[in-house]
């Protein structure tokens, strides 16, 4: 958690790669992961990592002989048109990938006329998705919003006894996890209103979005046996931005006793390129402040580590493009400015809680952070609480107004990490497109 | 639901098998597909499909040319060492294998000679995962065991407004299926005792079983297509036993508001026969009897056909056997029997309300119906339930005492159909042993 920042990091570094160098969200010290495959062709994806406005093909680097040791046994298995042999890998192998990368790319490097021919510009690709998800985990790590969600169902007792002593986390579904740019309709489902006696079968009215925060598994475990809070850091790939799309009127039917289920596994959205825990080192931050009123975290997930540097300075904004505002060539509209260090569990202490009584994870496995909101109005990360259950609608720059999403809507949600001395870097955008329901 | 029973189901068949002739659970009008793996071999599993205590190996059958048309185009996806490229295929493929299976295997076949150079000794293998699962849901389709398990803990309102309208379900864990025989060490997790102001992290002392019934899902459907329910028979593709094992300590302090997650996620045992539509067809029965009083499903989860064989009449029995038990060679003990066709909601409802909102299914995905309880106390499919939460004890027949399970203890499930006028047809075991819990 505290190592030594690695030099690939330097904010000194440019690279020959001159669009890497302006600013954005892939400069040389990032370096993230992704899939993508040509405009137009359906064969295989290939493993590719961003800078600038280019992808470099891992592959294509490879078979000209860029890499050694280490690095070229994980470029290896980018052969793969998937990350999770890749991820399976550990960190060491990771590190050795994206070191020799790095120093590929550096202004100077001997190796540009080599690497040069393996760069793919992103313009001329669509990003597919970069891992298979064997299980998808969501959990429910701020208790900003778990307090104003609780405190709209439960006035007088909005936050559940558990929560500051277990890290809340329910099953999702891994089959409807989209890229960035997938549509998806509307869901149906019971919905009972107020006022009647009886649920109905129809769309939902009440779409909402989930800004969260994903955690890439790295290697997984064994059945049985628990990752200890001081080796989560071994098991975390990277993160992602995830966008779990939840119907509000389904849930509020459905969700007793068992949870969340068709209010939320109609589609869940992630953004494309994994961001590696290396390149995140630099914005590490002490985890959440307890009020000396809270419990300690139970000694399974207490890490000394954690208190110095268990939480991540991730900027995360949601922006909404409403049909209207796109034929009126209006910017999309920021709804809500919020940050992952706000967050009261850490990413080490949701992956060490899901191992603790020995569930195994698996290379590629996606855990969500749940939706990230902060203390202020400004900070909510989904519509429920923006709008307090509609209360307070948002206004649109067409007129329109938005309690919950409209068809064709579209919501973007981005990440970013800036701090002084350090050259910022960015998680790129998480996009989707409310589609009309089905017909009934 | 109601076409005609194949004629590979007709009770005056008999096979060149001998022991598919005995009472057992896999005479010909069964025919049940599986997995299996030579005993101390580390190749890839082989398909095969179970008659009496032999093994027909579904490859080998095809290279020695024993198919023909969509059978044989069925039998080459059995080179797999999975059913899901089978199962994706589609009933015409599933009864065409079957159809040219049972003529094989039936006495006085002209095909004996080739057939019986192609069948294993089950004494010389092991079932492995028959399935790669996607997803894994799990259902609360038996309204007695909701209404048993909900008076427990919320006396005046055992039965929460939603049951009888929602088929209500929540996502498991698919990393951590086991095939039958697979032992599990007992989870660690946080407790809270009743009169502890906080919880601590130790072993599970009130690990239960839950008795439920699996439906592999044959043919998917696209995200955001949903499955009409008088399609729902085209999509599954048969069915085998699941043993839900549960932390009801763990369970009752993590499940609010977002459902059990770590009290589930750490084992769940499978059957390793799947038992096809095909075969349960003789043993359908109407569907639940609503009272005067019930709602009526919604139109979307309504089907005439389920009123008339919606059900299925399958006994389903548990046995548990102490360690004890087993060093004076004791019987296991049976502790419950109970009957799939007391479901509240059919195979067909579960699967359509699934893809409702158009989430989408794949082939292989696994749908638990929920614990399997009935009306008396000898039909509870849980210790839970038939201990009434440890205050009715259970004695062994060594004297030993049981509220919830304990180290060594191993619980065997079992199902089959038995009918007048019918071959009575099994599904194997679904065994699973309990070993002691990591350490600290």
């Amino acid at each position: 958690m505290t190592a030594t920042i690695s030099d690939t990091n330097d904010p000194k570094l440019t690279s020959w790669v001159e669009t890497g160098n302006a600013p954005g969200d892939f400069p040389i010290q990032n370096l993230p992961f992704g899939v993508f495959r040509r405009i137009g062709s359906d064969g295989p994806g290939r493993v590719g990592v961003a800078i600038g406005d280019q992808i470099v093909d891992i592959g294509a680097c490879r078979r000209v002989g860029l890499f050694s040791d280490m690095a070229d046994e994980a470029a290896e298995t980018c052969e793969d048109s998937l990350l999770n042999s890749l991820v399976a890998l550990g960190t060491e192998y990771h590190s050795a990938l994206r070191r020799q990368l790095s120093e590929s790319l550096r202004a100077g490097s001997s190796t540009k006329a080599k690497v040069e021919k393996c760069l793919v510009p992103m313009k001329a690709v669509e990003m597919i998705m970069p891992v298979k998800v064997g299980d998808f985990t969501d959990f429910y790590a701020s208790m900003y919003h778990a307090t104003n969600v609780g405190s709209m169902f439960r006035p007088d007792n909005p936050l559940l006894p558990n929560y500051k002593h277990v890290p809340i986390a329910y099953h999702g579904r891994s089959s409807s996890i989209v890229v960035s740019g997938t549509s998806f309709r509307r869901p149906l489902g019971q919905i009972k209103e107020n006022d009647s006696a009886n649920p109905v079968f129809k769309a939902s009215n009440l779409l909402d979005y989930e800004l969260e925060v994903g955690l890439i598994v790295g290697p997984g475990n064994t059945m049985g046996e628990s990752i200890p809070i001081g080796d989560a850091a071994k098991h975390i790939f990277g993160l992602c931005i995830v966008n779990d799309w939840s119907a509000r009127d389904i849930q509020t039917w459905e969700y007793q006793p068992l949870g969340p289920f068709l209010a939320k596994n109609f589609a869940t959205t992630i953004s494309p390129w994994i961001v590696t825990m290396e390149a995140l080192e630099p914005f590490r931050t002490p985890s959440f402040t307890r009020a000396a009123t809270d419990p300690n975290p139970l000694p399974y997930l207490n890490s000394p580590d954690d208190k110095k540097g268990g939480g991540i300075d991730i900027t995360l904004e949601v922006y909404l493009s409403s049909q209207k505002m796109r034929e009126r060539h209006a910017n999309p509209l920021l709804l809500s400015r919020g940050n992952f260090k706000d967050m009261y569990w850490t990413i080490a202490q949701m992956l060490t809680h899901h191992t603790s009584n020995g569930c195994n994870l698996r290379s590629g496995d996606l855990l969500g952070s749940g939706t990230v909101s902060g203390t202020s109005k400004d900070s909510r990360g989904c519509l429920l609480e923006l709008t307090w259950r509609g209360t307070e609608p948002i206004q649109l720059p067409t007129g329109e107004q938005r309690k919950f999403l409209q068809d064709g809507d579209e919501v973007i949600m981005k990440g970013y990490c800036a701090r002084s001395a350090c050259v910022p870097i960015g998680f790129g955008e998480c996009r989707g497109l409310v589609l009309p329901a089905a017909s009934l």
